[in-house]
């Protein structure tokens, strides 16, 4: 009974996001869809992106949060359109939340929209919102042990990317068991890893966004 | 329609979860639910607790996790009866799923109850499982924005414990701030800071347990 509830839920789901995957597609704009737990890094990173990425870039970001809009109000102070959904309790964005705001932008003037969900491990990974591709960001204070425990999030995403690489000295992480079991859930992860904070690794994500952008064009 | 899906499963949820606290009320136990995200130092904060009290308490321990047992077997390590539910894909555990595998203990040698829910900041702490006190761990890493961000996990909890102050030197976390916001969210919240890895501010935390459990079996 349950499971059928979920089932008609993600089928509906599947419906809506296609709708906004169309309509990214006509007007060619590549989209972002980034999950990770909270604190893993989400809006730092974003903020770190749009730095760089803002001048060549005609960027958009739509924030999921369950309450507040202060991670809106973190990107607009980057001079970038900001949409804020608060969820009210459901702990990820869907399809139809997603697609319900697209209209408050001017989507011929958009070519890469961010979607920052939910922090949340478990349940973003279930909704597609339509977009080009899904990017996973996990902190390395949260452990290494996080593949195989949350395996849906991993399996979904192209990429990973490991944050907070300068607090390696500070926490118990086995790096090559982290790699290792990531890839044992999904043999296709590209895993990057950085830190927000001193930037190391971060011209890797930059250029992979720029590769990807060009080849959801081609498409 | 979707709303009203909801709260008929909270509902279901609350008639099984009380069944739990009837039982544990006549067992004579006192049962935590522990709550946090992934990576907070949930089963780290666990095999530290037990090891400080499995020489005065009779302890049991149930794991929830979406995938694998190793939580578990890392409990079980202890010499404490341990069992772990798979979520399969949920991000929390309810009421049924705990009710569910009560006999598997022998409840009569059992004093102190401790369940660790699924890694997630928001869903656990919308389902009861018939616990006395549900008790949230919070990382200095996760960032001090989080109470305003996800504030039921703040409001249901009696307890927030905020884990690896051995960290601050190296991450951006205002206390002050974070713990004004925390008491915004939830009055009579009590904070304790604490760190798993050099045991500061662990006493505290094991008198607060042994507290409530004297109140518990006043009730």
């Amino acid at each position: 009974m349950e499971i059928k509830v979920v089932r008609n839920i993600l089928e509906a789901n599947e419906v809506i996001a296609s709708q906004s995957r169309k309509l990214f597609a006509e007007k060619g704009i590549y989209a972002l869809n980034l999950m990770g737990s909270p604190g893993a890094g989400k809006t730092t990173l974003l903020e770190k992106t749009i730095e760089y990425l803002k001048d060549k870039n005609h960027i958009a970001v739509i924030e999921g949060d369950v309450a507040t809009s202060r991670d809106a109000e973190r990107i607009a102070q980057h001079g970038i359109p900001a949409l804020q959904i608060n969820t009210g309790g459901a702990c990820h964005l869907d399809g139809n939340m997603v697609h319900g705001v697209l209209d408050e932008f001017d989507l011929d003037r958009v070519d890469l929209l961010i979607v920052e969900n939910v922090g949340n491990l478990v349940c973003p990974a279930e909704f597609n919102i339509g977009e080009n591709d899904k990017v996973m960001i996990l902190s390395v204070t949260e452990g290494d042990d996080k593949p195989k425990k949350y395996p849906l999030m991993f399996q979904v995403s192209t990429v990973l990317l490991l944050n907070k690489i300068d607090l390696l000295p500070y926490v118990d992480f086995d790096m090559e068991r982290f790699q290792s079991d990531a890839l044992k859930v999904n043999p296709k992860l590209k895993i990057m890893t950085l830190s927000c904070t001193t930037g190391e690794g971060f011209d890797d994500w930059l250029n992979w966004i720029e590769d990807r952008k060009q080849i959801a064009r081609v498409k």
